[in-house]
Order: structure tokens, then C-alpha cells, then sequence
């Protein structure tokens, strides 16, 4: 096959953009010698031509109009690294409608417009490729779609929030709460507001997307139930290490005859599960399938040259199967139900603070053998005044554990409200 | 577009061809959301038809004529499962030469013959993929040549073989090797003759198929330098453990500025290193490079359902790719030397047994120092009969620490051969 010189625009060019930019300059001998085309950004949509880049040979290729992109035929390609929803979505959807192949790092946008930005790709017969917007430079995205399209995925367990993993990696060697995020805000892990990161939120659209992927069925924000890491206390990070366990921020997505299931959680991860070991600002997602057991991907979940290496990978991608290449329809060709809420079936780790006189134990025994719900292992101790109940159920459904703790916090002799984490110890179930 | 209809020819229809067919069996629906093709097996080559098969709907595919193949037009692809070097090779070649893409899980012929192999594709414009030719299901060979192409790793770490990284687990819990051998024969892990195992050598071939891909240079077998897991004892073990550190066999492949260099040798890896993690016979690789700075991918090694999953997810690209595709030319597009073998900057742990008496530690260090290598950690033991010194060396060249041995162990008071083991604690260097 002949060299063939491939024409790509940018929508942004900020950090992402320059990054990508200088991967395509620096490595187009690569990209030619693995698709046989050489690839050109030509265009790049920004706001402010005159703001500093990090790298700009050519700066005659900046715009503030769509229209030099979205009118010029010879752009089959587009990469979007603005981030935004509203007025981005817009963009994406006429380029993708008006026959560009797209590749997009916007998780916000994925998880939320997903279905429309799917139907444009589809109908005009072209290419929707979002490596970047779930983990960075990990390729979970395409392995879901090419390598593993026919594993039938029935589950997902990822940390994919470095900012919350690293604050935690930095509570199990000893800091507070306060004191691991302000630390991780010095080395530029989590925002001066880090919302976003703490609550749950990022990670929820990731794992929106990846349910969507791995499990064929459209799963968007609105499904995720999620929660982050502002309760997470020492005291929590101390019991799970006495269980041989620690505490991560899990996103755990699940597939069952009938439904789905995506949460994230604050979960105790036994020393032995593959996403124990992930630490600092990494990210790791497991997938677990009929043919494959489990397969783990782990790697930088964030960072402008890593976002970018994810970008490039797509454009490379688009470029290597244009044509006849893989369909990437719609991610989503099935439709099924979230589960109930209540009905996740799993092991949990719960902490009640006591009144220490005796028959506290037996009081909230009673409580959860009511809801049927089994004590695996337990640990009770005086603290400076009264004592904590740190335990670890059977399996059983969340619906159950929360109606007994519900009761369990009624009685006299407990202290505020209990603890309830989920436990993530088995693997290949 | 419209579904087509692929006919596929298997050669080899054992425990993995059996698993092959009926992965595409029962997943034709997803297969054909994904590619828009209808995949179905229609010959396939057997020794002997009237064999028991595991998964067999229609016996009349079964042929003992390569001719019924090679000589049927309507065949384009070909997956390669039935393993030897001669006659498969030969079958493979000429099915590349007459137009059709071959799909391999065959780790020696692509070890030994992957140039041959190569330059028949690249002449007849089709694609080779050996993605179960390594570490079966976890897919870092499509990682490596269509999302990092344009990477440039610099560096493959790897648990490439699953036999032994059991034996080690299990010796790390207290097993003696020659138990965990026979554990590992037991479930299946190790063959009978386990010698291609235990010696390195299945590891070697995979890690030469990983610096081909990665570095885009010709690595043979002969170029890899291996050892194997015979020699580690208990008390190996038992110092790691000290070092908060675990015994793995692991294969490095290097990428320098004029030159490369793999071996596969037992290690000593930091307990927070991610390979650390891999327990069982599991495998992982990590790779290392500019943009991505590091990936890994954790997964079953090995196994029949695994390695199909493999040569599916192969099948499935190559019909995914078809055409326009990504080239897949040769992965090894420069030529570049193998480094000199004592080149190889590391850490190091060297354990020596000595005489207990006064300046034996002295002697040791003085011939350290004269060959440049300074120490870091030095724990000196009491044995039954003598003392052991169990030391980490600062970084130095393998050449060194080795001339430094080679006179440590003519020393009157030093016991037997020093045992000298690889450090690996850093990450992304």
C-alpha cells in the first residue's frame, strides 16, 4: 500500500492538543509504517489564537471558526480535546453526521450524549472511537471492543480515579483525610475543587462507559449509583488492613440474566485481588468473562501526554480499519434493566461504634440475623470510650445489610451511624 | 453493510481447535455486530478424523489433505492450532504466499521462523496475528501493534510463564520447589516433563516475541539469554520476603540507544511493583514507554478456552481489519545488535555462604569495590554451621557483580557459588 497523506483537525488545543500534535509530528514514521498513511493536523478549532501552546509548529493551522473544519471535505478526521458538552456535543454530532470519523477524549460528553453521538456515527457509516475519555493511555476501550467483543463480559471492577487513589494509597501509609488531598492538590492529582474526584462523580461516568461497552446495553450516569471517599476515616483504613484488606474506590459493574448493576464504592480489596496493588494516581479495570477469566489493564489513568497517547491511538485506529474496518456501531444493541438497588449480592465490612457494656454484641446479632445476614468474622474493641464492632459479613444482598444496620442504628446503645463498605475478595465471580 | 459470510479453515482440531469452534459458534451474533461478517469454521486439517473431539456439530469439516485447504479458493483465512515447527511451517508458509491471512497460537514458529513468516505475508498483502502465541488470552500483542505503535516502549517487563510463577507462589507459602513442581503437575499446570518450564526456555520464546513486536527488531531465541527456577531455594525466598520483596521469574527486554537486550531470569521484585502482584499462574507484562509510561496487563497465560480466546479475537480482527486495515507488515523493521550480556544495568541481590569468623565480610567487600559495585542493604545470618551474607547491590552493570563473584567465590572462607539475582523495584525506568 502506497503512503496516503491523511489531513486530521483538532477540535481544542490546549494541553491535550499540543500533546497530540507533537505525537503525530514526532512519530509519523511509526503511525505510516503500521497503517500505510501519513496523518497531518491541519486545523485546530480554538478560542484564543494568540494564547501560549506548548507546541505549535504551524500556527497558521488555528481557527475560531468550525466552519474551516466542518466545510473543508478534505477532513475526514477529527480528534476533540476541547471538553464541554452543550455546544461540543454540537460540533461532534455535525461532524460525525456529515461523515468525519470522530475520536473523542470528553467523558462527560460519552457518558451523556452517547446515544445520539452512536446513531450519527452509525447512520453516516463512520467511526466513534473514545479510548481517552475512560483511563487515559490504558486501552480498555478497544480491547472491550475488538479483542474481546465475543467474551461475553459479565463484569467490570476498576479503580479508574487516580485522585481518590492516591489520597487513599496516602491514608494506608498513615495521613488524614484533609491531609492526603491538600497533598495531592500540591502535585496536581486532584483540582483546587476537588468534587468531582471525591464524590464519586468522575468515576461514574467512566464506569457508565465501560458498562456500556463491555455489556451491550446503554448505561448512562443517571444508572450508577455512586459514592466516594470523604467517610472514608483512618479508623477504616486500620480494620482493613488487620483483615489483610485495604480500601479503594471501586467501580464495580455486573451483568446478570436479566439486568445490570453500577456502583462506586468505597470497598475493602483483599491484599491478593490484582486491584490491591494498584497505588498512587494509577488506574486498573478487570474484566472478567466466559472465555477469558479475568484480564486486568492497569496504567496512568490521567495526564496530558497520556490523554494524548490514547487520542492518537484512536486517529491510528480509525486510520487502520478504515473502510472495511471493525463496524463500532453502537456500543449499546441491547436493552435490559438496572437491577434493584437492594438485590447486589456480595461480602461487606461493617463498623458500629458501641456503648461497651455487655449484651451490645448480642443486640445487634439479633438485628442482622432478622434480615438473615451472617457474621464471617468480627473484631471488637475499647476504644477511648466505649468500643468499635469492625465485621465482615457472609455474602448478602446490600438491601438486606442496609435494612439491618437501619435497625442496628436505632439501638440505644449505638453511637452515630454505622459503617457499610463493600468487600472485594474472590476473583473470576 | 450487509453480513457476509466468511469461511474459516482451522489446522489442528484438538483441545484448542475444539474451543475455537465453538467460541464461534456461540458467539456468531457478536461477531457479526462487531465485523459485520458471519464467521463459520468449514475444514479443518486432523491427524486422525476419527479422534474424540470435544466440539464437533458437523465431522465432515475434518480433513487429513492440507489440500483440501489450501486448494479451496473460498478459504481466506486460516487458523494455525495444531503446533510443530517443520510441516506446519511449511503449511502456514504456503498458505500466506497463496493469499490467505493466518492466524497463529504457535509460539516456536513465530519464535523461530517469524521472518520467513513475515516476509510471505507482507509479499501476498495479508496479515500474520500470533496473539495467543503469548501469554494466551490478555491481548498486548494487538496492544502493542495498533494502540502503542507509535509509543515507543522501551521496556518489557514480563510473568510469561504461568508453570513457574505457580511453583514460586506456592513456594513463597512455605513449599519446597520439588513439592511445588509436583503440585504444579498435579493440576495440570506442568507437564510431566516440565523442563521447557522450569528452564526458562517457553519464556524466552515469548519474550522474544515481545521485544520483536515492541522494538520493532529481530529477536531470535538465540539473542534471548534465560535461565530458569531450579536453582532458587528456600532461603532465597526467605530473604526476599526480608526485602519486602517475592521471587518471580521475569523477562526484561531492553531498548537502548544502539542496541537491545532480553533475558529471562529469576528475580527479586518489590513487593509494590505490580508484577509483584501476579500470584498463581497467572501471567502479566508490563510495558514501558515515552507517552504511556507504563501498562500492564494481568491475565490467565494459559489454558485451552484462553488460548482460543485468543486465536478468535485474532480471527475476529483480521476480518475486522481486512482491506484497507492496518498493515501488519513485519514487526521487525530495523535491525539493531544485541547489547553485550554483562552490559545490563541493575540492582542486584547476591547471597553468599561463608566460614563465620572475623573479616569475612571485609574479604567480600573489598572485591566488590574492586570491581566498582558498592552495596545497599547487607543483613549477615547465622547458620547452623557457618554465616550467610544476603546483600542488595547498588545499580551496576551485570558484568561487574559477576567478575566481583568470580573472585568472591575463590575466597578461602566463601562456601559453594554465590547466588546472584536481579532487583527490580523501580517503576517507569
Amino acid at each position: 500500500m502506497s503512503s496516503v497523506d491523511v489531513p486530521v483537525a483538532l477540535l481544542g488545543y490546549g494541553t491535550v492538543g499540543s500533546a497530540v500534535n507533537r505525537l503525530l509530528v514526532q512519530n509519523a514514521d511509526e503511525i505510516e509504517r503500521s497503517t500505510g498513511h501519513r496523518l497531518r493536523v491541519v486545523r485546530a478549532l480554538v478560542r484564543d489564537p494568540d494564547a501560549e501552546r506548548e507546541f505549535l509548529p504551524d500556527p497558521s493551522i488555528l481557527t475560531t471558526d468550525i466552519g474551516a473544519i466542518s466545510g473543508d471535505a478534505s477532513i475526514q478526521l477529527v480528534a476533540e480535546v476541547m471538553g464541554g458538552i452543550e455546544a461540543t456535543g454540537g460540533y461532534v454530532l455535525d461532524l460525525l453526521r456529515s461523515g468525519r470519523s470522530v475520536v473523542s477524549a470528553n467523558k462527560q460528553l460519552v457518558a451523556r450524549r452517547g446515544a445520539e453521538l452512536f446513531a450519527a456515527a452509525s447512520g453516516a457509516g463512520v467511526q466513534l472511537r473514545f479510548e481517552a475519555s475512560v483511563c487515559a493511555a490504558i486501552p480498555v476501550i478497544k480491547v472491550l471492543r475488538e479483542s474481546l467483543s465475543f467474551s461475553r463480559v459479565h463484569r467490570v471492577l476498576g479503580i479508574v480515579n487516580g485522585t481518590t487513589n492516591f489520597i487513599l494509597t496516602r491514608m494506608e501509609a498513615g495521613a488524614e483525610y484533609a491531609q492526603a488531598l491538600a497533598e495531592a492538590q500540591q502535585l496536581g492529582y486532584a483540582e483546587a475543587d476537588p468534587t468531582d474526584d471525591v464524590s464519586g462523580a468522575d468515576a461514574a461516568a467512566k464506569m457508565a462507559i465501560l458498562a456500556t461497552v463491555a455489556f451491550g446495553v446503554r448505561v448512562g450516569l443517571e444508572d450508577v449509583l455512586y459514592e466516594g471517599i470523604e467517610h472514608v476515616r483512618p479508623e477504616h483504613v486500620e480494620a482493613a488492613r488487620e483483615l489483610d484488606m485495604t480500601v479503594r474506590l471501586v467501580g464495580a459493574a455486573t451483568l446478570v440474566d436479566g439486568g445490570f448493576d453500577v456502583r462506586v464504592q468505597a470497598a475493602f480489596v483483599d491484599r491478593h485481588h490484582p486491584l490491591a496493588a494498584v497505588e498512587g494516581a494509577f488506574n486498573a479495570v478487570m474484566l472478567q468473562g466466559d472465555a477469558i477469566r479475568e484480564i486486568t489493564l492497569e496504567g496512568p489513568g490521567a495526564g496530558g501526554v497520556e490523554t494524548a497517547s490514547a487520542v492518537v491511538a484512536d486517529i491510528v485506529s480509525v486510520v487502520g480499519t478504515a473502510a472495511t474496518g471493525f463496524l463500532h456501531n453502537d456500543a449499546a444493541w441491547r436493552t435490559l434493566p438496572r437491577l434493584p438497588a437492594g438485590d447486589l449480592r456480595s461480602r461487606y465490612y461493617v463498623r458500629i461504634e458501641v456503648d461497651d457494656r455487655p449484651g451490645v454484641l448480642a443486640h445487634v446479632a439479633e438485628q442482622l440475623a432478622a434480615q438473615g445476614v451472617s457474621v464471617a468474622r468480627l473484631a471488637q474493641r475499647q476504644l477511648d470510650d466505649g468500643a468499635s464492632l469492625d465485621l465482615v459479613t457472609h455474602e448478602a444482598s446490600s438491601g438486606r445489610v442496609e435494612a439491618a444496620l437501619a435497625t442496628v442504628a436505632e439501638l440505644p446503645e449505638v453511637r452515630g451511624t454505622p459503617t457499610l463498605m463493600r468487600v472485594i475478595s474472590e476473583r473470576g465471580v
